[in-house]
């Protein structure tokens, strides 16, 4: 009867907007015969189970791991990293551990240095989804469909876990990606860290212009619309910021060089260097996005 | 029988979103009784007139000038330089002549240094609106109703002609701000000429990258959003940048300072520098949108 199921029983650490709609999707296709959801509080297991996102809930990690055939940890990076202990010690040799966050050098060091033997069965993930809103309230069953997941196994991660979070992934509509740890950092930190740094910087620098409060009152809705992602969560772009310390700066640097040179443009009044500038960044952006479009 | 309009004949040099949204208004409100609009093509006249944004078009400066009590330079910045003489030399000590620019001191310059006579009746103007669409098509009467203008009257800019380009902005439903020209330059250098700079930037630093390809591939809607303003004209934002360059250059330098900041805390894995930082960025940028809102 429960060969129809990927997966017995699959446990989701952390059931907000990604782990939530993981959830939903896995039961409502029938992936996993028994989908058990880990949060921080009672209230969080009561509004996921009402909301018919989880098949069963707790607050203990202890409770949920044991008989667990798939783990998905889908916590903020710093609690991530606190729970990879008991994931490594409370589940057994076939069980598939997979994440969902958005940087994975660090997290794959810190199973290496600390849970060697759970290498082989930890596929990492990041599955490029998302929304305005956040939280269980905002999980949705189509978050996945058409969208790249990109999984970054190591050198020791088995062929058959691989191939479990692979399918698991493309079973709930998503393209699958295979990239190194390192090259996916560098891709996000350029596309992702870097453009949150330069928003926050933004809009750090004219609130402590003297005259900010009449910038910040004429600024017109493209402002606000252009620095709307710094207003996201400060403590997650910490975590993010510091998970990825070595290849954000490395793009602050380089993004450094770049608004320099225009600079000088502006400041030597180049106007076919400046113009050569801005229509050189136009055409990538339309490239790029047609080409994304094309793609999808 | 002519009591009831503000003008008699107001000539529209430039009939794009702008140009044409403030023809389209001043006709439905009865605000001149002739609009004339300037164009540099026989075919954009047409267009107009056709649909219905003007009461008579010409392609040539000399044929729309005399007579005019009203002139408002909708041009790029480049094209309106060029036409001041004409404007100067071809309407009345009577005539009031403004523009719709993004960059102020510049023009005021032009005008005091080639015509200065024309000072008294000149009253350069900005209205804060527009959309991501551009060009005639797009023009509606209602684009001014809500936004602020600003006007940034000189020293020598009578009562009265100010008064007339108060008044014509109150009645398309615009409130009027005056600054000086300078204190506006400085006000835009950071809230819009800045994010272009720094969106430019971004995206061409990317694009420099030996694996822009899967980076462009690779990232989100999020990415995409942000660097739309990346897309926007090469030309203008050439024109704007050298026109608005040492406010800009000012902005752009203390941007780099605030970003050399975060990098020194990332750098040194500075928790709660880097918290507070990205805290500071949040609150500025909501406290902003919520007393702007809270005014509007």
């Amino acid at each position: 009867m429960s060969v129809r199921y990927q997966f017995e029983k699959m446990v989701i650490v952390g059931v907000g907007l990604i782990g939530g709609s993981l959830a939903r999707v896995v039961r409502h296709k029938r992936i996993a015969a028994n989908v058990v959801g880990v949060t921080k509080s009672r209230e969080s297991i009561e509004k996921a189970l009402k909301l018919g996102v989880i098949d069963a809930g707790t607050n203990s990690l202890g409770e949920a791991l044991p008989g667990a055939d798939l783990v998905v940890l889908a916590t903020p990076v710093k609690t991530l990293e606190r729970q990879l202990g008991e994931v490594a010690t409370l589940t057994s040799e076939d069980c598939t551990v997979t994440d969902v966050g958005s940087v994975k050098s660090n997290l794959v060091e810190a199973v290496a240095t600390g849970f060697p033997s759970m290498l082989k069965r930890f596929v990492p993930g990041h599955p490029i989804a998302g929304k305005e809103s956040s939280g269980v309230e905002a999980s949705t069953a189509d978050l996945f469909a058409g969208k790249n997941v990109i999984i970054t196994p190591t050198d020791q991660s088995s062929f058959h876990h691989i191939e479990r979070i692979t399918r698991l992934w493309e079973s709930v509509g998503a393209q699958v990606l295979s990239m190194s740890p390192a090259d996916h950092d560098r891709v996000f930190a350029w596309t992702s860290h870097l453009p949150h740094a330069v928003a926050f910087a933004l809009v750090k620098a004219m609130a402590s212009h003297p005259e900010s409060d009449t910038m910040f009152d004429l600024a017109a809705g493209g402002f606000y619309d252009f620095t709307r992602i710094s207003s996201s969560d400060p403590v997650m772009w910490r975590d993010v910021s510091l998970a990825n310390k070595d290849a954000l700066l490395e793009a602050i640097s380089s993004y450094k060089e770049t608004l320099s040179e225009l600079e000088q443009l502006i400041s030597s009044g180049d106007e076919k260097g400046i113009e050569q500038y801005f229509q050189q960044a136009r055409d990538a952006r339309n490239m790029g996005l047609e080409h994304k479009n094309g793609n999808v």
